[in-house]
């Protein structure tokens, strides 16, 4: 256990700059945590810390409680832990965690799963959400082409610890979308087209990939003319209300819904 | 068209007390619109304006371009509409809009109608989603007791002009539960509980009103008890990773779900 009393101190920079900077990220291979509920979330998938921050006030019982890992241990004042904060109220507490190696899709993707490819999602809030909703509804596989930085504090944040416990893999289009094809993944493109399948005509019991694009401007139309069916959900109120995490939302919902004991949900 | 320079004119004083404060909002009987396309969605749907301010570099373009009613107008120096944001980063056009007399629940409530009670929601912008779902859905009417207040600009905002597209009323719960039964509307109340009924296990198909509750504690017992049916959202993974706005969504989903046209839909 080290105290740490400047803001200049190199780690105290390190976590900064990795807070702050996507490139620093990817090119030291950490992302950083704040708060006490992620960070135990962290440590139950067993992912893996490196160095770990405890602001004064916090630190005793924190570091006595709590069932951490072998890392780098460091005391810093509270008005350091407050410039370190992204949230503006914070416990205290941060951590650097190591960016998991990728799994090769083929190790992820099998025979009557359930996956979402997200193409260019931009609002790191709806992509926590949206992983956070995997986590819920039990998602097989989570594919990031072209979205926001998975490793952004906004998003690790708002995943509310889900991003330790679903598959979420970033990986380019070109590379994921051919091997939903060679697992024999029927692929279904979300689209606001009233003449697309209805979400709710579809059978997914055999696996699928479901393919959501950006918030404003849906799939580009090469990529939804790849898929096998183009489908959409149809409302009886106004579609453009809905906000793109839970049109996400409301699709994984279907495709991975529970068949209950009555058998008549598909 | 007036000019005001001054943060301390009246009008200016009057839209910052009514955006920070409840009480001065129901004593006034009137809230606050930030952004073009809220108050565009404010005109569109006969919301009463009572005043407009828009900043220097924007009024031009804004008063001659926006179909605007009949309403006090105000040019402000940008630096005030800086100051005047709730969000940072502004479009610099605000308005004044009278809050809407009450609609009585005998005029919402219809034989067959699909309605959500929401009780002590609290978070402003799980609120918003709520109503922007509700819009998206098409539910014929959200009932809000002991929630956070309707008219906060947190909420306003994240409705995007749902707010006025949706029928929203606060009201108490002991004032709106019995209207639903006098119109043979059945209650269900969203519980998390694995031995209540499935979702997708209910006929929505004669009418509903569904009651949610707050998002760290749930429905209070005795008002679960008091409903008809106990559900529950049923899901392959952790329910615990469901945010209370996407649960409500995909709650609001089924039971207004459309049948469409090969009918396998409930």
């Amino acid at each position: 256990m080290q105290f740490i009393t400047s803001k200049d101190n190199p780690n105290v920079k390190f976590y900064r700059k990795l807070s702050e900077n996507k490139k620093f990220r990817r090119e030291n291979g950490m992302f950083v945590l704040e708060g006490l509920r992620i960070i135990d979330d962290a440590v139950k998938e067993n992912a893996e810390i490196c160095k770990i921050f405890a602001a004064e006030s916090c630190a005793e019982s924190f570091y006595s409680n709590t069932d951490l890992p072998d890392a780098e241990k460091y005391i810093i004042p509270d008005e350091l832990g407050n410039k370190l904060s992204d949230t503006g109220n914070t416990q205290g507490v941060f951590a650097v965690c190591r960016i998991p190696n990728a799994v090769p899709p083929s190790e992820i993707i099998k025979s009557g799963g359930k996956y979402v490819l997200l193409h260019q999602v931009r609002d790191p809030g709806n992509l926590g959400t949206i992983i956070r909703t995997a986590d819920a509804v039990g998602a097989d596989g989570l594919f990031l082409s072209d979205c926001c930085d998975l490793y952004n504090p906004k998003v690790v944040r708002s995943t509310m610890g889900s991003i330790f416990r679903v598959n979420v893999s970033e990986i380019p289009f070109d590379e994921i979308f051919p091997v939903f094809g060679k697992n024999n993944i029927a692929t279904f493109a979300a689209v606001i087209d009233s003449g697309a399948v209805s979400l709710t005509d579809i059978d997914f019991s055999e696996g699928a990939a479901v393919l959501i694009g950006n918030e404003g401007n849906g799939l580009p139309k090469e990529i939804a003319d790849m898929c096998d069916v183009k489908m959409t959900i149809k409302m009886k109120g106004n579609i453009n209300s809905l906000n793109a995490a839970m049109a996400a939302g409301i699709i994984m919902w279907e495709f991975t819904k529970k068949k209950d004991r009555h058998g008549n949900a598909g």
